[in-house]
Order: C-alpha cells, then sequence, then structure tokens
C-alpha cells in the first residue's frame, strides 16, 4: 500500500489485492453473496493463488475485518494537538461530518456500511466478537485519553471518563448503524444535540 | 400466533411458521447461510409449499424483516401510564435491562441479533433502507410523544423533542449494535451515564 492508506495508489502485494478486491465485492454483491471465486476475479487472481494467502472463506474474512478495522482506525486517529477541547470537536467531527479533503479514503459511507455489515457477522461468530471487542476498547482507550487530558488541563469537568467515552462511542456507533441502512439524513437532525451533549457534559467554559 | 405474540404457542399459520423458522435457522446459521431448504426443513414444510407462501429468498427476507419488526415493536411498544417520566424510564429500561417477565419472548438478545444482522442487509439493500427509515421514524415519534406529554404536564424542561429522541434512538441503536457484537457487557458501564443524561436533559425536578 502506498504511505500504509489501504486504498492509495497500487496494492503492494496479493494479499493487499485481494483485500481490495472483497472490499469492491463487498459493495457489488453484498456479504451473503461474496464467494471466493467473485473475490479472486474481482482482484485478477487465479483461485490457487488465493488459496496460496488464505484457507478459505473463513480465514480470509477474519482477514477482511482486520483490514476494515485498520482502515476505520486511520480514519479515525487523531494526533493529540495539545488541545483537548480541539481534538474532541475533530474526532466526533470524523464521524459526524464529511470528510476533510486531507483524508484519502475514496467512500467514507462505503467503509463505514462495510463496517455494519462486518460487524453483523459478530452477532454469530464468536471470532468476529472477541476482535470488535478489543478494537471497542482500544477506540473507547483513545477517547477517554482526550478527556482526560482536558480535565488534567482544567478544561473539562471532572467526569468518569471511562463511563463518557464509552456512551460516546456507543452513540457514534448508533450514528454509524443509522446512517448506513436509512435513506435519509438523521445526522444532520442530532448534530447540535451532540454538541450540546459534550459542551454540557465536559466543557468547562460553556 | 397467540394472542397477538409471535412467538408463544402453536403458530396459526403456514405463514407464521416459516416465518419462526426463519427466526431459528438465522440463529443457527447465521444470515449467510439461510436458505430456503433449511427453512422449509425448519419449518417442517416441503419447498413447494414454501413456494406457495413466497416467491424466494428476497420475497421471505422482506417479510422477515416485517415479523422482526413487528415484535421488536411489540417489544418495546409502550401503553402511556400518563406518567411521562415513569413512561421514559420504562422505555428506556426496556431496551437496556433484562426483560420484566411479563414480556413473552424466549430470548431477547436472539431477537436483538436478529435485528441487527436484518438492519445491516439494508447497506445494500433499498428496500430494507426505505422500510428501516420508515420503523425508525414511528419509534423516534413514539419516544417524542412521551417528551412533548412530559413538557405539557410541566414535568420536563422544554427541549426540542424531536431531536432528542433521535438522539435517544441513536444511543439505544447504539447500545444495540454493541450488545449484540461484544463478547462484555458495555451496557453496564454506561446505564448510569444514560440515566444521568435524561435527568439532566430532561427532568425539571433533578
Amino acid at each position: 500500500m502506498s504511505d500504509g492508506i489501504p486504498f492509495a495508489g497500487e496494492p503492494d502485494d496479493s494479499h493487499e489485492a485481494i483485500m481490495r478486491a472483497t472490499f469492491r465485492a463487498l459493495r457489488e454483491y453484498g456479504y451473503a453473496g461474496l464467494s471466493i471465486q467473485r473475490i479472486a476475479d474481482e482482484a485478477d487472481l487465479s483461485k490457487s493463488t488465493f488459496y496460496h494467502h488464505f484457507d478459505g472463506k473463513e480465514d480470509l474474512l477474519l482477514s477482511f475485518q482486520e483490514f476494515i478495522l485498520t482502515e476505520f482506525n486511520r480514519i479515525f486517529q487523531l494526533e493529540s494537538t495539545g488541545d483537548p477541547e480541539q481534538d474532541l470537536k475533530t474526532f466526533v467531527s470524523l464521524i459526524l461530518d464529511d470528510f476533510p479533503e486531507c483524508v484519502e479514503t475514496p467512500d467514507k459511507n462505503a467503509v463505514l456500511g462495510s463496517y455494519v455489515e462486518m460487524r453483523a457477522q459478530a452477532v454469530q461468530n464468536p471470532d468476529f466478537r472477541e476482535k470488535f471487542t478489543e478494537t471497542d476498547k482500544l477506540f473507547a482507550r483513545q477517547f477517554a485519553q482526550i478527556i482526560e487530558d482536558g480535565i488534567e488541563q482544567g478544561e473539562f469537568a471532572e467526569v468518569d471518563a471511562e463511563k463518557v467515552s464509552q456512551f460516546m462511542i456507543m452513540v457514534l456507533d448508533g450514528v454509524i448503524l443509522q446512517n448506513a441502512t436509512r435513506d435519509d439524513d438523521p445526522v444532520s437532525t442530532v448534530r447540535d444535540t451532540i454538541d450540546e451533549y459534550i459542551e454540557d457534559t465536559l466543557l468547562l467554559d460553556s
């Protein structure tokens, strides 16, 4: 991959070419329509090359979950600016608003749609469930760190950072789920409410 | 069905037997593993009886979405008690807490898991998306009505009922998504935070 960005430039190797092909096949055929043949066709590889990399569909899908979560985390990864209020707003804005031009991903909604489809597999699949539990916790920790920094710097109220961050992660998962599965634009209705929650709960000078 | 409760007693007819069989097959094989043959086997019906009721898998799944949403709405339907604070707490508790004994559903988590799996289909399927958009709006309206009643009775702060209810629906969808796809119990961490949000935002006497 180019500069560590999964969807930019030419794929580095067959593994990555297969991951990108899986992403395209998922967009085209849906989860239930994914097949090794279709993915191999999309990647312009033979099925035998495919089986050189993966034991089968189950193995592929675990790798693909990892790939989507890496992309998800890359999108929502924050470099701390040293200003927790700004960090918090950037973090929330990345999820709620259109992407700033600096984020090189072809289609945010497609990535979030795939995230929802992969996440739904975790209802049945314990391996997926384990992985999502782990990444949810990392994600909440990142959020809690911003809150703790804000408290330490005297900018945020002394809330329970773990609880508030877990709550925010749930709100954002709810936003992502609804956004990916509705015809209208429910986020625009709640955009102010989410800002108000953050202001009322966290910001001392509001 | 018995007393209008989809999972209680003997199924009234083949249509309902097929819906229940789809629910069981979904629990057993996952969404990707659903097939007409497996559903017919579960329902103890021939494939030809199946095709008497449904044109095919697509048609079946739209009916099944309806079935799960009906069950979902039955579970979360509220009879107004005339006390909006109580209604609100009951509504939230139905989603966050264990079922009270009066709710006759064999397994709340199985229903919510199926809801997540069906909802993920809406990422790709416009018919599913249309239906979820519609039922989300009905659900939010029900919630907004409780808030409006509370404002009218002078118990709740004069918030924008539509926005707060849409926000709460997102929170609850986030809770349902995480709960169905994690190993641990994230709801217990945020239970207090959700109560606090409601108290701080809505209740005047808190």
